[in-house]
C-alpha cells in the first residue's frame, strides 16, 4: 500500500488529506486553522492600522499546517511514514510575499515586521486597484498581446499589480525583497529547500505563457523603472510543469511532518485548478465549477481561443497537454449569505429555529414549490461586481419585478436564478469562441447546502450537472499530483490522466435539465441577457454613477490613509 | 357658537367630527368601525364566495356611523344640536352602488342579497379590469375627446367600468338598479331625502365635464347598446356644485344623528379633494399630497392643460372657480409597510422592542444618518405599478446598486427617495404643461410618521414642503363644506374661500429644501428619470413579460372563477 498526502492552503485554514495511491480513498483529514488568520484590521501584537481592502496573512501559519495536520493524519491512521511517497499542495492564488534570496520571509526579520507591505498579500487584498489600473492602461495602450488572454483586464488580486503597490507605497521593502513570490511557492520551497514556480500561478497570476513567456521589461519599465528587472531580479524565468516533483523532504520538514526525507513534492497548484482532476476531468468538453462564496469555473480545451471576459487562458495551466479556460463569478454563495443575514423577517427565522433547521433551507424549500417565473422576478448576480464576462468591479445588483405581494422566498429564488443565468452567460461567451461546453461537475461546498441551486444551474444551462464526489476535491487533487510527481516506478502514477482514472470515485449525484421549463428560462434568460447588456456595456452607466457617488462619501469621511495608518 | 359637522367615509370606518365654525378648532372626533369591513373573501352570511380583485361594502354599515358617531359627538360635547348649522360628507371614490328608483340598495332586497353585484363596490374593487380595457380601446378608437384629460386612460376603478361589469356579469341586477351612484351621493340622499350628483365624483370618476357633460350615448352603445342610456335612465344630467346645500335633514335621518330635522346637508365630495380647502389651499400654485398608503396629489389651475399622466382634471371639481388636476402615486407608504413587513432582519426588530420603539423609527433613524448618494442604491417607487405619470398597473419596481455591504437602512432610505423621486416626476409633467408647483402642503398619515420622507421630498422637488395642522382633514374639509352649504345667513360662510380664511389653522411645520444636497438629487434624480423612461415607456418591456408570467402561473392554478362562485 501507498500514499500520498494533499495540503489545501485555504482563506482561514489549511486542510490535509491522506490519500491511498490505488484508490483515491480519502483515509484521514486534519484540519489546522492559522492562529493569525485574515488579518485587514491590525498587524498583529498591535502592529500597525491597515486601510479598507488590505487582507494579509502571516507566513508562519502556512508552516504551522505542516507541523500540526501532518502529523495528526499519521496518528490517526497509523500509516507508515515510508508509504508515504509524495506531497502535493495547492493554495489560493495569487497570495504573495516578499523574502530574502533564501527564502526568509521580510516579515520575519525584526527591522520588517511593522511594515504592512512585508506582510503575505491575500487573495482578497484589494488595495492595488491604482497600480492595476495603471497596468491596464499602460497595456491596452501599448496593445500587449497578453492582455486579450486575461479578460482584456488584469485584476487588482494579481500579482503584479500586488508587486507594483509594493514598490510604490513601500521602495525599501521591495528593496530588500530579494524574491517575491507565490505562497504556493514559498511553503513548497520550505518543504525541500528549493525554489520553483509553478506554471498554474505564473500563468494565471503573472501573466507568464509557455508560448511567450513573461511580459518584458520595456512593458514593467513603464510602469516604473524600477519594476524593469522584476521578473529577472525577483522571480524566475524557470517554470515548472504541473505533475512534476519540485524536489524532496528535506530533513527540517521531515523533523515538522513526521514524514521520511527524500519524499517527493510536488510542484505547488491553485485550489480551483487542481480542483480540475480531482473531479475526474482531464479532457475538453466538461467545466467545472468551484461554487463556493464566489464561483470559480474552470473548462479545457484543444486551442487557444479569446473568449470574452475569462480570467485567463494558459497552456498546460490544470492539466498538461490542454489549454486551461478560466472564469469566473464574484459572488455566488456570498449573495445568497447577505440576503439570508440582511433581508429575511423574524417568522422565518422562527420557523427555522422551530423546524432545527437553517434559514437557508427554509426559503429554499419555500422558492422550490414556485414554478419558473412564478416569483414575477429578474435579478442580476452582480453584488460583488461582474467577473466573467464583462470584467467590471464598479457593476452592482438589481432586481427588477418587485410587488407588493413579493414575499423572501421569491426574492431567494431569483437570486438562485440570477447566478445560474450568470453561468450561462460565460458558458455561452466560451462556446461563441469555439471552446465546448457539454455539461458542468460541482464540487465545493455549494453543491450539497443548495440542490435547488443544482437544479436551476441544470436548467437554465440546458447542461447536466455533475456533482463531485470529494468534498475536499483540492486536497484530493493536489494529492494526485503528489502521485504524479512521484511517479510510476516509486508507487505512482505516469500521468495526471491515469491517477485520474484511477483515484477519482464515481459522481455523487446528476442533475439533469427538465425539458418543461426551457421555454420559460430561455425567455427569462433573453431579458437577462438585455439587462446585462443595458447596464453592463455603457448603455446606462447608473451603476457606475451610483458608485461613484458612494465612493466619494466613503473617502470624504475616512481619514486620509494612504496604504496604512501608524496604529 | 355655531357649528358644522363633517363625516369622512374611510376604507374601514367613519369618522365624525364636531368643528366651531368661527376657528375651525375640531371639538370631538367619533369613529365606527363598519361592522362589515370590507368584504374581500365571501358575502356576509356565508354568502357567495369572491373572486380575487373583488372588494365590496355593505351599505348598511354607512347608516351607523351616522346613528353612532354623531350622537357621541354630541353628547361629548354638550353641544345644543341647535347650533349645529350643516352637515357634510366625504367618502371614499368611485365606492358605487346600484338601488331601486326610492333609493333603497339592491343588497338589502332578499332576493338580490345572494348576488354579489348587488352590493355597493368598494373603491379598490379592480375586477373589472376587462370592462376598463373594452372602455379604453373603444375611446382610443374614437378619438374621444375626454381621454386626454384622464392620463389618456381610465382606471378599472372608476364609474363606467364597474357599471359595465354589472351588466355583462349579472344583468339581472343591472337592470332592477334604477339608479347607479356613488356612496358619496348616497349617502346624502339618505339624510336628506334628495338625490343629488356631486361635481367632485360626477368629474373625476364619471368622465363629466362643465363643458361637455357626459360621454355621449353612442359611445356607451358601442361597449354594450344597454348601456346606451345609463346617464339619462340611471344617473342624472344635473351635477350639484361643491358647496351647495343638497337639502336638509329628514326627520328620519335626525332621528338616528340626534340633530335637529332641517339642518342643512351640503352636497357630497370625495375624501382626497375635500382635504384641499382644509389645508388652507383654495388658489392656484400649490400642491395637495395626501400622502398615505398612496398619495393623491392635488393642484388647482386657471386654465384646462393636459398634462401627461394625471388621475383627472376636473373644472369646479374641488375648489369652484378653478379647474381641479389630480394625479397620483399607487403605493407610498404600502412600499415602506411592505419593506418592513418582508425585509427586515430580527436584529432589527430587536433593537426596535429594546428601545419600545417600531422598526420603521429604527430604519429611519439609520437612513437619517445617509448622505446623500451614500446607500449607493436607486429606486422605482412602482411596487404597486405607476399611476401618474405613466398610467400603467403591469410596471413593477426595481431596485439597483445593491452589494454585499448593503444595509436596510440603505435600502429603506432609497425606497422613501424613490417616492419622492416619483413626485418629483408628476411635478415636472404638471409644470411642462404649464401648471404651476411652487410649493407643496402635506397630509394624510405619513408626515407625522416619517419625517425624514418629508425632508427628501422636499430636497428632492426643491420645494419646501409643509406639513398641515389638522391630522384629519377630510372630515375638518367635509365641515367647511358644510358651513359654505349653511351660507353666511345661518352663520356660516359665503365661499369655500371665506371658509378657510376662518377655519384653517397656521401649518404645524415646514421642512426646507437643502440647498448643499440639490446636486447629488439632480443626477440621481436624472438617473431616475433615466431609469423610468427605459422600463416604463416600451424600451425594455422586461417589467410586462415578467408580470405575464407571473399572471399566466397564477391563472392556470386557480380554479375558474368568473365573477363569484356559490359558496
Amino acid at each position: 500500500m501507498t500514499y500520498v498526502i494533499g495540503v489545501d492552503f485555504g482563506t482561514e485554514s489549511g486542510r490535509a488529506v491522506l490519500v491511498d495511491v490505488a484508490t483515491g480513498a480519502e483515509l484521514a483529514t486534519a484540519i489546522h486553522v492559522y492562529a493569525n488568520g485574515v488579518i485587514d484590521e491590525r498587524l498583529p501584537d498591535d502592529g500597525a492600522r491597515l486601510a479598507a481592502d488590505w487582507a494579509l496573512q502571516d507566513p508562519l501559519d502556512y508552516i504551522a499546517v505542516f507541523q500540526n495536520a501532518i502529523p495528526r493524519l499519521l496518528s490517526d491512521t497509523g500509516v507508515d511514514p515510508a508509504a508515504v511517497i509524495g506531497v502535493g499542495i495547492d493554495f489560493t492564488a495569487c497570495t504573495m510575499l516578499p523574502t530574502t534570496a533564501d527564502g526568509q520571509p521580510l516579515a520575519t526579520i525584526p527591522e520588517f515586521r511593522h511594515e504592512p507591505h512585508a506582510w503575505v498579500k491575500l487573495w482578497k487584498h484589494h488595495a492595488a486597484q491604482p497600480e492595476a489600473n495603471q497596468l491596464n492602461a499602460l497595456a491596452r495602450e501599448r496593445g500587449e498581446e497578453w492582455l486579450p488572454r486575461y479578460g482584456s483586464k488584469i485584476s487588482s488580486e494579481w500579482f503584479y499589480p500586488k508587486s507594483l503597490q509594493i514598490l510604490d507605497e513601500a521602495p525599501v521593502i521591495y528593496r530588500a525583497a530579494d524574491r517575491l513570490l507565490e505562497a504556493a511557492d514559498w511553503v513548497v520551497w520550505q518543504l525541500t529547500g528549493v525554489e520553483t514556480r509553478n506554471a498554474c500561478t505564473a500563468g494565471y497570476k503573472a501573466i507568464w505563457s509557455k508560448a511567450s513567456g513573461f511580459p518584458e521589461p520595456a512593458f514593467f519599465a513603464g510602469l516604473n523603472p524600477e519594476l524593469a528587472s522584476i521578473v529577472d531580479d525577483k522571480m524566475s524565468r524557470d517554470v515548472a510543469m504541473l505533475g512534476t516533483a519540485a524536489g524532496e523532504l528535506s530533513s527540517d520538514a521531515a523533523g515538522w511532518t513526521g514524514l521520511r526525507p527524500g519524499t517527493t513534492v510536488a510542484v505547488a497548484n491553485v485550489d480551483a485548478h487542481v480542483s480540475v482532476p480531482a473531479v475526474g476531468v482531464v479532457e475538453p468538453g466538461t467545466m467545472v465549477a468551484v461554487m463556493g462564496t464566489s464561483t470559480c469555473h474552470m473548462v479545457l480545451g484543444d486551442q487557444l481561443r479569446l473568449a470574452e471576459g475569462m480570467c485567463g487562458v494558459v497552456e498546460d495551466g490544470i492539466i498538461p497537454g490542454w489549454f486551461g479556460y478560466e472564469a469566473g463569478q464574484s459572488a455566488v454563495g456570498d449573495i445568497f449569505g447577505w440576503f439570508t443575514r440582511t433581508s429575511v423577517p423574524p417568522e422565518i427565522h422562527d420557523r427555522a429555529r422551530a423546524r432545527g433547521t437553517s434559514v437557508h433551507a427554509i426559503l429554499e424549500q419555500e422558492a422550490s414549490r414556485l414554478r419558473p417565473g412564478e416569483s414575477g422576478l429578474l435579478a442580476l448576480d452582480w453584488w460583488n461586481g461582474n467577473r466573467s464576462i464583462l470584467v467590471d468591479v464598479d457593476l452592482s445588483g438589481l432586481l427588477v419585478g418587485a410587488t407588493l405581494a413579493t414575499r423572501p422566498a421569491d426574492i431567494y429564488r431569483a437570486l438562485l436564478e440570477s447566478t445560474a443565468f450568470g453561468t450561462r452567460a460565460l458558458i455561452e461567451s466560451l462556446e461563441a469562441a469555439g471552446v465546448t461546453v457539454d455539461r458542468l461537475v460541482a464540487c465545493g461546498g455549494l453543491p450539497d447546502r443548495n440542490p435547488l441551486l443544482m437544479q436551476l444551474s441544470a436548467d437554465i444551462t440546458g447542461r447536466e450537472v455533475d456533482v463531485a464526489a470529494s468534498s475536499q476535491a483540492p486536497a484530493l487533487g493536489s494529492a494526485m499530483f503528489a502521485a504524479v510527481a512521484a511517479g510510476s516506478t516509486r508507487g505512482g502514477y505516469e500521468s495526471i490522466r491515469d491517477a485520474a482514472a484511477a483515484m477519482v470515485r464515481p459522481h455523487r449525484l446528476t442533475y439533469t435539465p427538465n425539458a418543461s421549463v426551457a421555454g420559460v428560462y430561455d425567455a427569462l434568460y433573453g431579458d437577462y441577457v438585455g439587462l446585462h447588456d443595458y447596464f453592463g456595456r455603457g448603455a446606462n452607466d447608473v451603476m457606475k454613477r451610483l458608485r461613484t457617488l458612494r465612493t466619494d462619501i466613503d473617502d470624504a469621511s475616512l481619514a486620509p490613509a494612504p496604504g496604512s495608518v501608524a496604529g
